[in-house]
């Protein structure tokens, strides 16, 4: 049985907070957990929170351009990019919501690479077997509405690849890498009430087999060689 | 607490059976379970089982043809298709793996009539307020991978809209419709042992406010008028 659970607590993030203590003062965590972050706090801790120039009405769309390789496709204010780490999504991911004072939170640098600073924390002050998401909110090519999506893990597998193992009829699979670290991220996001203030949720009870080192550059993003869409 | 669950002891599924009579016998249904059913199982159960021509190579296409609006790409043997249900998929979400005998399973003719059919025979056999979701594993045309989303859905939100909300500094919440039905598939994967039958999973203690008529049809499908990318 897999159970997931927010966490209530965790206060205002800032500059230099230090994620993983802030983590362990309010949960207790077991082996085998998953520990889903919102990409806006690890952002707010790494100081990725730039001040818009209220004079200049394209301050937003310079700053989303500046964080994209490429704009893929445009309507009147939303701009789908690619942004440097090669993610596909609204305004290169930057964020104007829960955070005041004309500011915008840009996405981590290295949303991999803070995941396994993160883990590696959690995992030196507990000793216990752990996995990292960093998760942020999505939309889709041809489906309404948004899920959250991991940008980073470490610890817990990205995707599971069930290619050449046979289903229940002795029927080899194919195309069945199951991307796991998106599925979590996504369940993380059903513990959290709305409108408040949860941006760590914990999942617990996965397969342990899950358990290993991952990450989703390296196994979700899609090389543009093999897009069929862009 | 969310807490997500596989029964086991679901044998394989013929046509006519009676899947909410299969579902009540493995395991103990509680007020606010959301049951997620995997289309397979509905599909057969509704007898959308296809026997192909094993003399005719081209007969799996042909089929996967006969089920699609439109063609939107092809690579090698995959076909990306739009099907006449207007879900965007590969294959036109035609099954062979688990089928053994040349067989293929179409997708259900209509996963939210399926849906609520189930939905309204869970309910009238137990007086719970329940969640149907028929759950299908697609691709993502960003994302390598594929993750489980919700193909049909009836008790349970299909999407939560938080437009005209505001956050937690009172800044008005934009572009925020969660598919939660999506998000509630994905987490009933996480808990299927691979390579196992396990058609349906339980997940219990979602916000009992989700719990509402709902349809995939009208809440997620994009209509093509909004669509950047066909």
């Amino acid at each position: 049985m897999i159970s997931i659970f927010a966490p209530s607590g965790i206060a205002e993030i800032a500059k230099g907070d230090d994620l993983a203590e802030i983590i362990l003062a309010n949960c207790e965590l077991n082996d085998h957990d998953v520990v889903v972050v919102t990409s806006k706090i690890v952002s707010k801790a790494e100081g990725r929170v730039v001040k818009l120039d209220q004079n200049d009405k394209d301050a937003f769309e310079k700053l989303v351009r500046s964080e994209a390789k490429r704009v893929l496709r445009r309507r009147g204010k939303l701009l789908i990019t690619e942004t440097h780490h090669g993610y596909i999504c609204a305004n290169s991911g930057i964020d104007q919501s829960n955070v005041g004072g004309g500011n915008a939170v840009l996405l981590p640098k290295n949303p991999d690479l803070s995941a396994r600073r993160l883990h590696q924390q959690l995992v030196n002050k507990t000793g216990l077997v752990l996995g990292v998401i960093i998760s942020d909110t999505f939309g889709r090519t041809w489906r309404k509405g948004v899920t959250d999506v991991a940008l980073g893990c470490a610890g817990v597998a990205a995707m599971v690849d069930l290619r050449g193992t046979h289903d229940s009829n002795g029927r080899k699979l194919v195309a069945t890498e199951i991307a796991v670290a998106d599925e979590i991220a996504a369940a993380a996001e059903l513990a959290k009430p709305k409108a408040a203030r949860t941006p760590v949720v914990i999942v617990r009870g996965l397969d342990k087999g899950l358990f290993r080192p991952s990450s989703i550059t390296r196994e979700i993003i899609r090389d543009t060689s093999e897009d069929l869409f862009r």
